[in-house]
């Protein structure tokens, strides 16, 4: 599914095809995918956010508009979807707040982008378009409703009822990283004490390896740290695997409030499955036992519907879908998002093929 | 509303109408219910839930017989809704678990009466029909989605999505009580510690109450659990409302706690309506000062839709309806109930109904 297909190398007639957007704080990653579900092809492009807005809706418009130019051959441009790092007027296509791209609020980038690509635009949030990736060709696909835990720098979210986005009154719902788990906790950018993000997430893990090694309690970590310039949650996750007791602490604290936070979610929306992705998805087996520990103490609702072995059946990537099937009906099914990083490609390229 | 309207006193023609049930751990409520939302007459039984539930079951039959044969003449009788404490499958109609009613889990409740009836008949759990009649003709009126927090012995809940209750995978969506508000908290029946019904329910007003006069240090409650032999929330609250620092203190306690479980309901389904029902939801003077202050603390989607004046405008039953529609859209509204326990039956009663 992932290999490229250009127009020169088959004499197939071209499907209709939508571009998918994904513009991260790092990486713009632009894509054509056909409306059944195949990846045509993909561009990444290094964001230079300093260079401003306009620089980069420039870049942006240049790639769609060379990716819709290759595969226009016999097939239709339904239009575009971007998946952004922020809250999203749905109405308006402007973004109300984005930590990782400033001066992008309260500037109408949906319409702009419109107007330079003469197509349907739609704009909606990274992690909500993720979960619609992995709803239409990911780990959700048999599936009708579903939420998605989007673990990275922060935590995203999103509900997924009868197939499509859950958007609350005014797109907010899904706020799953700001869920208080320890009500006396680490104070938080929003206001709060005790987010969950503040303990899984990317962010959370580097910060808890420093808060070790500064009460120097954590050798292996003050070694790590000194001798990796970019010691990061990738490397106290190597440790972790690797036996560090400081590091596999850290991880256990991560799963533990993941199992707080998932346990209240599958007791508020009891719903067919959960999956967990983002770059920190792939601390799975670091995190997971603890977690799933506290979904069977914490939720009547996992413990009246928990499959028999879900850690064991379950935590691997190759394969899940297939074992997922096999299931009986009306289980909770807790797993890890099938698509990596190519989600939010998926869910962005499907908002306009929907 | 509520005035009862016999088809004796009246030449108008009788509209059809539906009968809801409110079956109680204590009582035992029937209702006629006329499709367009009249409580036409409302039957109070004490349940002898000691006497077996055969003999509820034909207390009950009895009563609807009565309710539908006076009401049946020119209007259609379409059914009948009980709402239960307890979960229920929906499919077969039986209850799974019921703490108040021992007897009932694993019998084809739903079937019996249907065949002593010759109607059709819905089962539901109480706190998601309460939900559906405050939705149908109480403070979710004029709002499509909705969430209700039903405060009694223990915490219901439910959800409400374009206008139907949200029932989850099997029927279980809506667990608010036993989502996790403190880690380590006070052990809790599911299995889980610290559950939001151990701190904001009327058993836990009545624990935190006992544990502080058995601590010593709460003169006004000890004086007052020595002298009442019924010792109860509604005592505690009376206390509180008089200024007994200990009373206010366990109020306190209790809207710190509702307001954390919902500041995450608020980030998780960004509802436009929360409603507070339930007997304890009549301390909202006691414990909704401080549930807000959470709230603003807690819910950066409540910070971002929350009215100017959430506590001076909605904290009246007479009128919240009305002041609610002045509302700019697109604010999150936390409401008391305006049925009281007549929403049950209302609820009940709309399901055969729509």
């Amino acid at each position: 599914m992932n290999t490229p297909c250009r127009s020169s190398d088959t004499l197939l007639p071209m499907p209709d095809f939508s571009i998918g957007v994904d513009l991260g704080g790092t990486n713009l990653r632009i894509a054509a995918v056909s409306t059944d579900g195949q990846l045509l092809e993909k561009i990444t492009l290094g964001v230079k956010v300093a260079l401003g807005r306009d620089h980069v809706i420039g870049e942006m418009c240049d790639a769609i508009h060379r990716l819709t130019e290759q595969y226009r051959g016999s097939g239709r441009f339904v239009g575009a979807g971007i998946g952004v790092p922020g809250i999203i007027d749905m109405e308006t296509g402007m973004m109300r707040m984005s930590a990782n791209l400033p001066g992008w609020s309260d500037y109408p980038v949906r319409d702009e982008i419109e107007r330079r690509l003469g197509a349907r635009v739609f704009l909606d949030n990274d992690a909500k378009v993720a979960a619609l990736g992995e709803k239409w060709m990911g780990a959700g696909r048999g599936v009708d409703n579903m939420a998605m835990i989007t673990l990275g720098t922060g935590i995203g979210g999103a509900i997924v009822l009868n197939g499509k986005i859950f958007y609350g009154m005014n797109g907010m719902a899904g706020e799953f990283g700001h869920v208080t788990v320890e009500p006396d906790g680490v104070p938080c950018g929003c206001g709060n004490h005790g987010c969950a993000e503040r303990y899984a997430s990317a962010t959370a893990v580097v910060r808890m390896a420093r808060e070790a090694i500064a009460a120097g309690q954590a050798p292996g970590l003050a070694k790590a740290a000194n001798s990796d310039p970019e010691f990061s949650a990738r490397s106290i996750y190597n440790l972790a695997i690797q036996g560090d007791p400081d590091a596999r602490r850290i991880f256990h604290r991560f799963g533990e409030v993941l199992g707080i936070l998932l346990a209240g979610l599958i007791n508020v929306l009891n719903m067919d499955m959960f999956v967990i992705g983002g770059g920190v998805a792939s601390a799975w087996d670091a995190f997971a036992p603890q977690m799933f520990a506290e979904l069977r103490e914490r939720s009547l609702v996992y413990a009246a519907t928990a499959p028999e072995d879900p850690l064991d059946k379950l935590d691997k990537k190759e394969g899940a879908s297939a074992q997922i099937a096999g299931y009986t009906r009306k289980k909770t099914i807790i797993t890890r998002a099938l698509l990596g990083s190519d989600a939010g490609l998926f869910g962005a390229a499907r908002i306009p093929a929907s």
